[in-house]
């Protein structure tokens, strides 16, 4: 199957948003041959230009490569591209569909690997012709420096179609195929899955999330402590994910019983670790606050679902978030 | 009345903490002739023994008094004292009521100048035989340098009996009265309330601490920027507050029907400010969270009362208030 892909024409992909998890898969894609790279870097920018990305993995070993073009805007390079990669922090998903507009045109299929719920809606809305792929990242890396990604031993992808009814199954399933044979070809492991087994992993992820991201950044501790902190955390955690299961499953999602323990098992059987949001709102970065709790306490009060932890969890978070945005903790 | 006290027999009288809120009653205090005071001083120990404690008032001008003792623990001057006013930080109670044994004798007053609910209970568990005046201070002053302290034009104490089964009412009486004496003689507004008025006080203040201290702490904004942070923010305040109503009166505290919109409107007619828990959270300093939110939570559960804000509020801040004990933020 791969020889197909490495053999054929050029395939442009562009990837939006160059942190440490765009980064490993940016690096994974550049490993087959016909894939012509472009990617906008933002903070980054000025390091990648000048020395290419350094992803040193546990996986992979230590590579540098140099994307065929890095560029700070969509617009700096308008035209065909047949993957456009969203690996930004899915914060103002609307803002960032529309800025896509230079790149995108009716044959591109956009691949998002974000976290969070609800991410293709934007995309679905401003893209009606356009292929969606979704995808779920259980991979970890870290970019301490710019341009320099530190990749651990966890590495796997979900992906599945957000199925377009404008779209002929055919062609959406072909445009699938290639880009999982494209990661085949690039030596990752990943895991088709139907569209709606996808969306479980979704929300199975953004359970993990609410509970770990949110509730580490609102205490500042890290999940053990967290976990540890009073008689009631534990229990608190687990209403909390409880709330969204039920909001999933109203949905139509298939959430199994035993979710909620398994993760705090998965959780329990690792070290203690601070999250992304956690060191989002310790460096005074915005948080990417909506796609995990927003849209399950959105969809919730929709469906009528009582969510009176999330909710208060949501409502707090958007204060810090704001006080983030307004340049970090007050002094009094 | 005060020409009573006044010319009267030496009265001893014990500050236990010495922070801005007992500088400026042990101020009031010295004012008074026969008023033999000591203070336990902890963090501003030495400036106080060499300098004396400053206080710059709007009201009272800038004085400078010398307590006839300065010392760092009850131990150091054990011995009879008429007053032991307890105008430290709410935070480990029953220890600190323990501490003072070598200070209390039977006729010693405990007077408590301290937010929170509760406060009472260990000291009368642990000296069934004394008199306890439960005093609500909503006084605004600020030690920022020790041994300084500035005191805004804010000055009211609400004081009252918490009842003694064990003391006649004519002593307890007589004991409350010349306190309030005192005060008098002191020139500082206050007022005498009976124990089920002067509990409904204390209520009212922990609604209003609940709310503005732990939601400024957890979110680090000031009250204004709280309240307008998301368009949930003033209903959760509203609902967390309302548990509480409900945990009072469920109590037998007389809350009235407007209090919860009383209190919105003072917040929203002063400035926006930054809170005592939240100024404790950003210098790394333990907070007052049980008496304010963790008595409430715990008389609520006993109760059967839903109040799952205030729970899910006060797991969070136990979380926080973990992290600094542990050594504050933790980075990643």
């Amino acid at each position: 199957m791969t020889s197909n892909i490495c053999d054929g024409e050029t395939i442009n992909v562009l990837f939006y948003g160059f942190g440490a998890i765009g980064s490993v898969y940016a690096f994974i894609l550049s490993r087959v041959s016909n894939v012509r790279l472009t990617v906008v870097a933002r903070s980054n920018y000025q390091a990648v230009k000048e020395n290419g990305l350094k992803l040193i993995s546990q996986n992979h070993g230590e590579n540098t490569f140099h994307p065929a073009n890095v560029i700070k805007t969509p617009d700096e390079a308008p035209g065909h591209y047949d993957y456009i990669v969203c690996s930004n922090k899915a914060i103002g998903q609307e803002a960032v569909a529309k800025s896509l507009a230079p790149v995108i045109s009716e044959s591109t299929t956009i691949v998002l690997i974000q976290n969070g719920v609800g991410n293709e809606d934007p995309f679905r809305a401003i893209y009606p012709q356009n292929t969606i792929i979704s995808c779920v990242a259980w991979t970890g890396a870290i970019q301490n420096t710019p341009g320099i990604v530190h990749h651990t031993k966890n590495e796997n992808l979900q992906l599945g179609l957000f199925p377009n009814p404008n779209v002929s199954t055919e062609i959406e399933d072909k445009r699938l195929n290639v880009f999982s044979e494209l990661l085949s070809a690039g030596k990752t492991p990943h895991e088709v899955f139907s569209p709606s087994r996808l969306q479980t992993a979704r929300w199975e992820k953004v359970i993990w999330n609410c509970a770990w991201n949110c509730l580490t950044t609102l205490t500042r501790l890290h999940t053990h402590e967290w976990l540890n902190s009073s008689p009631e955390a534990m229990n608190m955690t687990r209403t909390l994910m409880g709330e969204v299961v039920t909001v999933a499953r109203k949905m139509g999602v298939d959430i199994k019983d035993d979710l909620i323990e398994r993760l705090m098992k998965r959780i329990l059987g690792m070290p203690s670790i601070g999250t992304s949001m956690l060191t989002d709102a310790l460096c005074g970065r915005q948080l990417e606050l909506d796609v995990i709790l927003g849209v399950p306490v959105k969809r919730g009060r929709e469906l009528g679902v009582d969510m009176r932890v999330c909710e208060t969890v949501y409502t707090l978070l958007q204060g810090v978030d704001l006080g983030l945005r307004q340049g970090g903790p007050r002094s009094t």
